[in-house]
Formats: C-alpha cells, sequence, structure tokens
C-alpha cells in the first residue's frame, strides 16, 4: 500500500484560561493508506507544523514536508526509515520539520501495526516490553499547604513519584523553597520520589546552582532538570562536577538524533528527557533512547500531550528495563486527556505498560476531536491550499 | 517610537520554471515605526515562516514571532538586541523562528538607520568599512566548453572568482571533472579565484573526498564547501588533517550564533559561510563574523537572495579587511535581482561596497514587487488571521 493521504486538524480549546486550562492547542494528524488509518500529534506551534506539510515546495531543499511522504510505500519498517531519510534531505532547510514531521512518524507507525496486527514495539523487534513508575508533573502551589494538598491528592491516586518546580523556586529565597520540598516530600511520604523542574532559573550561573546542592541532598532530589540555559555548556559541566552528572536532566526541546547525542556526549548531563512530538518520531526517539543505554546515562520521556503521545512515547523505550521511569499526563480535563477514548492507566503494580493492541492502541474520541478543531482556510491566489478536513469518514 | 506593524509579502514566479528560474520565490518583511519604514528578506520556505509571524500564541514558549516585536520601543541599537532576545524566549518552542525573524531583524536595522540618517555598519559603531571581491557561484555546464563559457561571460563582466559545482561533480569519474576544473580555471585567466561547492557528494567519507585533493591542489581550489553531511563531523575532522582546515568550508544551513561557534571550535572546517537570512538578522551574523575573526578563522556571506540580503550581510562584515571575499548573486533576470531599485555594482577596483546611504541603503522595486506578491488569505474560525497586505503605502 501507499501512502494516500495527510490529514491535519488544528485543535484549540475555545474559551482558553491559562488558570484554567493545562493545555491550549494542538495538531493532529491522521494518515490514510489502504483501508487503514493512522494517528499522530505534533508538539509544539500547530499553525507553523501545519503550514510546513501543505506549503507550496520553495527550492530544492526546501519542500514541503508532506512531499516527500504522500504516495510514498507503507509495507514494512524499513519504509518509515526511507520516508524519515527523504523528508529530511527534502526538507533540509525547512527548520519546522521536525516539529511537523515528528506527528506523521507517530501516525505511520500506527498505521502500519493496524495493518499487521501487531503493536508498534514488535516491529520494531522487541521480545519484552516493562512496565515504567509514572512520574506527574505538579507546579508548587502558591503556599507549601498548596503545594501538599495538590501532592496529597496524587498521591490518594497511586501516585509515588513528583516532579515539582516554578512558582519563583531558585530565585535565592531558600528558606521558602525549602518549605515549599519539605511539604512536597511530606506529601509524598515515605517512598516518594521528587525531582526538580528548575526551568532554566539559573541561567548560565553554576554558584547560583550550587548553594541549592545540600538543599537538594537533603530532600533526596533524584534530578534537576535543566537548571540553565540549553547553550550554558560550561555552566552544566561546573554543575556536574559538584552535584553529579546522573542527577541533571535536559533535552525536551531537542529536535534531532544528532543534537541528542552531542548533549550526551559532550556535556555534564546525565539524563536526557525526549518529547517524541519534537524529535522526529518514535524512530528518533528510540535510537536516542538506545544510545543512552549504550553510555550507561538515563532516558526519559517529555509527554505533556495527549495518550497517543504518550503511547508513541513509550514504544520507543518499553524494551529497556533500566529506564524506569515516564512522565506521565493525568489531568483529566485537559483537552489531551479528553481527545483520547482509551488512557494508559496505572497497573496493580502502579506501573504504566504500552498497550498490547495493534499499532499505537489507542482511539481518538472523534466527538471530543470535532469539539476542539477549529475551522481553518488558507488559500493562495484565490485557490484552496487548506481546508479541515471532514471528520466523519475516520475508522 | 515603537514598532507599529509587521507586514509581510509572499513573492512567487507565476510562471515558474526552473530550468529558467534561479529563485522561485521569498518573503519580504516591511516593518514601520513612526514615520519610518525598513525592509528585510527571510530564507527559506516563505509561507512557514509567514505563519511563524501571524499564528495565534500556543504555550508560554511558543508564541508568535511578532507578539515578542510589536508595540515594542526601536530607539537604539540596544532595543534591537534587547527584541532579539525576547524573541528568542518567547519562540523558544518555535523551530521555524530563525529564519522568521531574520528578515525582521534586518528592516528593524533598515529602519533604524534611515531614522538616525546613518547606514547600519555605524549603527554598529565601525569606523571604516572595507570592500570586498565578490565571488558568483556557477553551476557546471553539461560539457566543458558550456562552463567555459558560463565563466568567460562573468570574467567580462569583471567578476574574477567563481565557485563551481554540481552537474555530477565528485561522483568518481576523475577525468571528466579535471577537464570542467580546466575549463572553468582558464574561463577565469591568470589571476582567476575558484572554488567547488562539492553540495555533500561524499556524505560521511573522506575517503572519496581524499581522492580529489590532489586534483584540488593542481588547479588551487581556494575552498572545498560542504564536502560532506553536516553531521559527518568525523569526515569533515579526517580530510581536514589531509587537505587543510583552511580551505574548508560550510555553514549556509546555521541558524544560531552557538551552532555557528561550536562548529567553529569543534570540527575541521576553517571558513564559515553564513546566510544572514537564516541565522537570525546582522546581528547574529556580525557576532559570528566577529568570533571567526578572533579564531582566525575564515568567514563569508551566503547569499542567494536578493541585494537588500546582500546589503544586510555586508554590514556584518565589512568592518574586517580580513575577510576580502563576497558572495554576490548577479542574475538579473531573477526574482531576486528585480525586486530592488538599487543593487551594490563593482567599483573601479572590482571591488563590492556596502552603501553609504541611510539603514540598509537598497530601495524596493513596489512595481517589481507587486507583479511578484501573491494572495494570500488565512482565516481561522471565519476570522482573518492573515491576508496580504496593501503596498500602496510604501515609502
Amino acid at each position: 500500500m501507499k501512502v494516500e493521504a495527510i490529514d491535519l486538524f488544528f485543535l484549540q480549546v475555545p474559551d482558553f484560561d491559562p488558570l484554567r486550562d493545562p493545555v491550549k492547542d494542538t495538531l493532529l494528524v491522521r494518515v490514510r493508506a489502504g483501508q487503514y488509518v493512522g494517528w499522530g500529534e505534533c508538539e509544539a506551534a500547530p499553525l507553523v507544523s501545519l503550514m510546513a506539510f501543505v506549503t507550496p515546495d520553495s527550492h530544492s531543499t526546501c519542500r514541503s514536508v508532506s512531499a516527500s511522504i504522500l504516495g510514498q510505500r507503507l509495507e514494512d519498517p524499513s519504509d518509515i526509515a526511507r520516508i524519515t531519510s527523504l523528508v529530511q534531505q527534502g526538507c533540509a532547510n525547512l527548520l519546522q520539520m521536525p516539529h511537523a514531521f515528528s506527528g506523521v512518524e507517530m501516525a505511520l507507525w500506527d498505521l502500519l501495526g493496524k495493518k499487521r496486527q501487531e503493536p508498534v514495539y514488535r516491529l520494531f523487534g522487541d521480545a519484552a516490553v516493562f512496565g515504567k513508575q509514572p512520574y506527574v508533573v505538579v507546579p508548587f502551589g502558591t503556599t507549601p499547604i498548596e503545594t501538599f494538598t495538590r501532592i496529597h491528592k496524587l498521591h490518594g491516586r497511586g501516585i509515588h513519584a513528583v516532579k515539582v518546580g516554578w512558582g519563583g523556586f531558585g530565585h535565592g529565597d531558600l528558606k521558602s523553597d525549602r518549605e515549599q520540598l519539605s511539604a512536597a516530600k511530606e506529601a509524598l511520604g515515605q517512598n516518594g520520589r521528587l525531582f526538580i523542574d528548575a526551568a532554566q532559573v539559573w541561567k548560565d550561573d553554576p554558584a547560583a546552582a550550587n548553594q541549592y546542592v545540600p538543599m537538594l541532598k537533603e530532600f533526596a532530589i533524584e534530578w534537576l532538570e535543566e537548571p540553565f540555559d540549553p547553550t550554558a555548556l560550561d555552566a552544566y559541566a561546573t554543575l556536574s562536577r559538584t552535584y553529579g552528572r546522573h542527577q541533571i536532566a535536559a533535552g525536551e526541546n531537542i529536535h534531532s538524533v544528532a543534537e541528542a547525542k552531542r548533549l550526551l556526549s559532550k556535556s555534564g548531563i546525565g539524563i536526557i528527557q525526549i518529547d517524541c512530538g519534537r524529535v522526529g518520531g518514535i524512530g528518533a526517539a528510540r535510537e536516542i533512547a538506545g544510545f543512552a543505554a549504550h553510555q550507561n546515562l538515563g532516558y526519559v520521556n517529555h509527554t505533556y500531550t495527549s495518550h497517543l503521545s504518550l503511547s508513541a512515547s513509550l514504544h520507543a523505550f518499553s524494551n529497556l528495563p533500566q529506564f524506569e521511569l515516564c512522565e506521565y499526563p493525568m489531568d483529566e480535563t485537559s483537552l489531551s486527556w479528553k481527545i483520547c477514548q482509551d488512557h494508559l492507566l496505572l497497573d496493580s503494580a502502579g506501573l504504566v505498560n504500552v498497550f498490547d493492541l495493534p499499532g499505537l492502541g489507542v482511539r481518538m474520541d472523534i466527538e471530543a476531536v470535532r469539539h476542539y478543531t477549529q475551522d481553518l482556510e488558507i488559500s493562495l491566489s484565490g485557490k484552496p491550499v487548506y481546508r479541515t478536513p471532514p471528520l466523519e469518514d475516520v475508522s
């Protein structure tokens, strides 16, 4: 069979309120080939990625993403590798490509799995997969009590690992930051696991980060994420010497395998966090996970979108038991949660497992997708370049 | 004054023929502040960059490019640095940003120069500027005679430096490749200077490149451009040891200062080629040129677009006399040539100089811009997000 259509849906919360809604928008990708349909999701900047699919070709290294995919043979995994390579060549001068392609790559795996009646990990040849302990992202509350309450609620739902951050953390008020961490730790209880996202608060200043090291040790923080700007490699190296490489994490913005390998090889970062919807899809994420394993470094997914994306992320590293955590979106009020019918729920041991179902194993909730889908029209010289496709004929 | 408007124009050759037209399309940016207007040009993928300006904001590190520019104070050069920093923060997850921002950055300098009645290089504090010897890009002909004829014609117009490439060069037929170089050298005459763009023909194989080294030396090729894929850093390092670092050039696809510094520091590349319309504008290009000078390495512009872009490129390194070459687009039949009223023509010594005029010193040919401008409409939920703005009120 051949790739016959790439349909794009721009979804947006109609009356978005940043205080209420954790996610504002997304770009869903539906691929059709033969009698099959596959779904994927792109992070971030939905409309810019959408335009990367539908733009007329510019010069020979600046073609649309679709141009290298539509009409291509899709029978086995090597076809997806070949399509990836075609897209990389045709879009060498289209910066948005990795974000746009990630969603279609997921959809190609989903579709091929459905055709072969196999979960995606099997298409990669994995004999066994391993459950991951979920950690949930929790912004600090405005008070320690609010932080406690947020985490305690999750604890009651079986979540024993939490990543905290933001809310002014790291700006130098050590007393107040200590109270926040203390509240978080208390809410998690005895076996709780705590991580911090520093959200680049110390820019390029390792001394500012260093003064927090005793506190990080006191609360047994398992990793510190993005203490510095992504380009502050010297600061990363310095902190790595005092704090330990295996407790420094970064990488969510990475959008190529080469960039990820460089980050793991040339910096003081010990855990790489890869967003499957940004890095180029499951194949790219998987190559990075394999590289991290080979270097005895850490790997974890970065997922702030739907359980379709979460499923794609897990198929990239469920074969590697040493990477035993996963970032786990569980906000049931979000657009991201609602657009899926199926969610990767915790098993009896509190772990998250890939579905043993064809493809990614997640059915979209078409009514919810319809609810959020926006009417978009792009026309050039009076001719339509893009118009939101109908959802009705979806299987 | 404040930045009041960013107007975007998508230009396309109406009946594009790749055999006839060297350029298919472009994105022009017009910025307005107070009574002033500035112009800039983005490379590449015009519609994708256009969408990066007009998209509604997604999350906090994924805002539109415009959101961080419109309404900002624009009185002196530090405002442009501040705006650049705001855009980098607001668009940390908008991959297309550097290509989109490059054009508006040029336009901000153009506008500020017009207000101050000073050329852009003076806004950077340069006391003196130096002319550059132009080299022109010439694809090999299908026969050595055709190559000779193409270059001989340029020679008659005062061009004594040429960069050749493509047409199957480097695929292993050394005899035929030798004949092509011989024809090029003959057409250029005694003081001719010859460069080769290998267009990544040897992928990651230094041995394939190495067999060409005797020929490159025989014809005194001054540099070999992009012998390998951009990620094949080991191949670059190997060739660098046999052929010499100062004769290996690359970098046209670079889109950040950090990436450029890394390429110059960690690879076997001795000459960096920077496209001002891709790298983030004049400020970014200038920082890279300064870094290259400091490391005793080479710098040259990559310009395949209009003389507006050429002017912007030159303001980034005209202060540095050691970088004595410039890539020079001179195809008068191209869209790129026609959209400008003013062109940077060769002086009596055969050199190209920046205009000593306010801003970038290049007036757009509004009739030509109108001829190529396409009607584009983007609407979301029935409301217009973008519509090609009128050209009439341009100054």
